[in-house]
């Protein structure tokens, strides 16, 4: 039924490959089936002004996407001279995503920025990147307990993401592209590893759904999350 | 318990006064609270060129704040040279909600523009925009049925917003600017009169929530969108 | 004659009504037959880089129009991403016309920044917006002077602005905006309450205009301006 | 009396120089002491879409300041990423004031592009520029007439720009830049060589101005712009 | 006696992958070492409006960096609002370098738009581009090719670029970053596959360089793209 | 053979003026025949941000075009609202340029920006600029040194530069536009008095070109240069 032939509550093959960036303090290639980001974590020990003398530190991510990632060429932001509406909306997702599993004042007076860049873009982009921007943030946190650059550990938490929608009547996990544009309801789930939600965004894209169907994607997305988080704990552990 | 001393489950006053913009299409000024948006619909006979010859048309919305909405002055956007993140995620949230509810055909080639323009900031104002928005659309589309610009009845349903948050442990019912800053989880939905959903986005401001507070705060929404659309609709019919 | 049936030399309905922006240290929305315009103050005990340690302070005024103020939508400025050059002209003239009457040594080290957002345009906005700051500023001041920030009496007079022009080949006062497009000449004048200049900017939209008609237009402007500073007394001492 | 030693009602020593650039379809370098300014015209004959197919033509102007025309050197507008709201003030300035001596109808379905460049800036750039744009224009519009572009005369009169001010109490003809920066009261007058007005514009700079002030300082106006009006036509007829 | 020990005339170890993008016309993940470059090849069976109607096509190229290619993290060119003029620089280099080889009437009324972004950044990413670029292009007319796109053999050469510098006082052959930051003199070439100079670009970073110094950069710049030739063969041939 | 009647080897006539701008520490119009430039040299006893604190001032460059430089029109950068791609190759190649013959740390704590306004363009306004740009530098470093701004000479050699290219199968010294548009190999050299190398750009704009093609120009370079280097020390000792 589905174009994929999986089965409504199967995920695509997920994949993290760590330390793939050789500069960077962090880093995680991830992969939701065709849909592939880099991401990379970038550690300063030093905060921007407004965060000064607050005894924290911050997480914040951006995000991008390679022009060609999708079917037919997109513009280069930086070519057009802005990000658009959607990127903000997506990087300020994964920023707030990360920081609610993170523990500010002991990440000390640092600045963690995770940049998730598309190289392949086939549906899921901004949860996969959520997925990966852990990865990398962990890869990070773990250098900088080894400088003693920490004060304690910052992490209380593992954080994931994955969307499922309704399509053509079916409520299914992890939506590819070609499921993701047909979709009547289209909804992205962050939670924790322990099971919270960090984040539910749900968006009637055809007709309104019901509280009903939203209880099916969110038996879905729990699922999902459970599986994404086991995936993460092993890249870690490898 | 309540800065405000309103109950957990008590909505703020709210009014809408239409008419209020002489040269708008559709307009009104809508209050939840303290919070005060100026609201207008324009109706242009023509499309931007992405959409034409596709027996359909459009609904999008901006949205804007006073500098001086805000406790503090906010610095205009026409100055800064860019709208920011978070203005461009409502005035995309006020669209979709919109159009949710619009059947694009029967609207005809033609475009709405709907402008929120916040005067008083004090919590919630993409709630209050939304519902403002409808009933501004709501006039417009009565002004084109009257010029037979539309083909048949493009309202489909009205749609309303309010938000939830769980503030000192307690689900609390259309947040105002203090119990805003302080809610451990901050919730926005969009429902229609007939009780479904459009949108709904939930997030862990402090702590990750559980699906018990996601289905409290459900709940209270579901209480505050009954009450708006019945004001949405005595709004309408006087 | 004139297409509102006024006498040439008689202004439109003018209203002042202060506070009306809860959180601003002065404000006041004033209406010019059908212009209206909101005007804040905002008091700031800081000054930008440039004008700091002169023993000093400052007046700056910003300006703007919502998109729906006028017959046909106009667009954003945000979303154009920057200001026209008419409006950086309007917002010019009003702080140059505020600082006339303001002794900047008296206001201490602290900025004011008038915002005039023009609700509803029909004519005259630069000049209500003027002649509204006027209002918005004397009530910040007069909160300053409560708090002790200033150094004595900081205003050393009031300050108001009309237009007038030449609308087939009669000079008329206060020109609305049917008159206003058709009209051979243009001009503003700014005048203090004593009846001194401040600015005047008179401009040929058709054939060029002698010194006979500008003495005509100074005429109706001292009158206008006689009015307006009435006005503006009354609704200090309201 | 004055820094310059010149008599209250004395112009500075006033050139225009025709022809200098190789490639314009007119052109001058027209000084005012030591201001010079760079002028050119350029005919493109085709307009832009918004004003296509009404019959006329269309003026408009450019101005610019090399960055170190002044004393200590000043930003490069295309290095900051816009122009200055002064720049665009004085630039809607000087195409308003050519348009007033210019039958558009008669100019043919064309556009002359004005660009004024000041290579040197001792007060009085604005003046200078319109006093030598007129030049450049008629250069410009003798090359059309050659062409059979224009539709008979297309020019109604000659225009050109002084700036008077109250210095010490005084009233002073044609400001420099010391002058200028002291001076109580700045006015830029532009002016037909019939002697009409096409543009007053009056600031007071410290205290208000009485009308008394005003008519001494027309009267400078008026004789300055006599003496400009002879030196453009020598200009012409060389 | 290089930081790397390698040879003075020794290139580093270069690998061109082809095909990594699943969406792309054409593209190869290029490798110099630790430079690695993402290239990707898009076709548009149309022309921007500049073009049309010649009875040509058109190659052009961008250049982008993700912001943790390099040892501490670069500033996004999307989030500063413009490509820097390095940036636009390289990626003028990148178009002319193709162009070069392409004869752009047998492209018929096509475009081909190559983007190189560079994941990991060690010194020569302009070259690892250009030769990377190649491969791309020549997969894409390929694909053309087997569509009837092309009127004919569009590609008359192939084309390839190298760095040479010299370092401590010896000439070398493709600089990493530790050899370029130090580089007394830097230059690029870009050469067929014919032996024939299509760019040249030689800077004294310290000491100006002699005529002798040059023509031994130019030497080892042939051997090093002879070699760069020989993959590029075998990277389409495979 | 060429459009002007020149030998093949021939520069065109080049004259410099020195002291044309008032205001600035160095200046001169430099004309390549009928290309002329505006050269100011700008300082500033401070230091941006960055450079800050190591013992050592800097050199800078910007270049512009006035609008009517060229046979039509070129829209002016600052209202683009911002520098071309080409404008900034040329304004860091002028940088570069006049860096290689500075010694940093003689120049002491200070800047000199260099501005370079192409007031006529007939080809070669990059190496006429460059070529100007030394004495503009060199008038400034003598101010400086008069005031004991430096710490010792600052210049170590003077530079000039000139474009030769392959025109009709015959390289040829000093192109000039008609040339120029034509030319199948483009280069610009810039070069020492002491007729070393500070930067070679050699562009194949339409065949690719062989090492002797190379060599010959670079010969033509070498002589055009040497005749640039006693012009300018003629100028200088004017």
């Amino acid at each position: 039924m589905r174009p994929s032939g999986r089965e409504p509550n199967q995920m695509r093959a997920v994949t993290i490959e760590r330390g793939v960036a050789m500069k960077a303090e962090g880093s995680c290639l991830v992969s939701f089936g065709n849909t592939k980001v880099l991401v990379t974590a970038s550690v300063e020990t030093s905060l921007p002004g407004w965060l000064r003398g607050k005894g924290q530190g911050w997480v914040t991510a951006e995000y991008g996407m390679l022009p060609r990632a999708t079917g037919t060429r997109t513009r280069r932001e930086a070519t057009a001279g802005k990000q658009s509406g959607r990127t903000q909306e997506i990087q300020r997702l994964i920023g707030r995503s990360l920081r609610a599993v993170v523990d500010l004042e002991k990440l000390g007076e640092n600045q963690v920025t995770v940049d998730c860049d598309v190289l392949e873009a086939d549906g899921g982009t901004r949860t996969a990147s959520i997925t990966g921007a852990y990865i990398a943030l962990a890869e990070a946190i773990r250098w900088m307990d080894e400088r003693k650059l920490t004060r304690g550990p910052a992490l209380r938490d593992s954080v994931a993401a994955v969307s499922c929608g309704v399509y053509r009547g079916t409520p299914l996990l992890d939506l590819d592209y070609l499921e993701d544009v047909e979709a009547e309801t289209d909804a992205n789930f962050v939670m924790t590893g322990s099971g919270k939600f960090v984040e539910i965004q749900g968006t009637a894209e055809g007709a309104p759904f019901s509280r009903e169907e939203l209880d099916q994607l969110m038996l879905l997305a729990e699922k999902g999350i459970g599986e994404l988080s086991l995936i993460q704990k092993a890249a870690l552990e490898a």
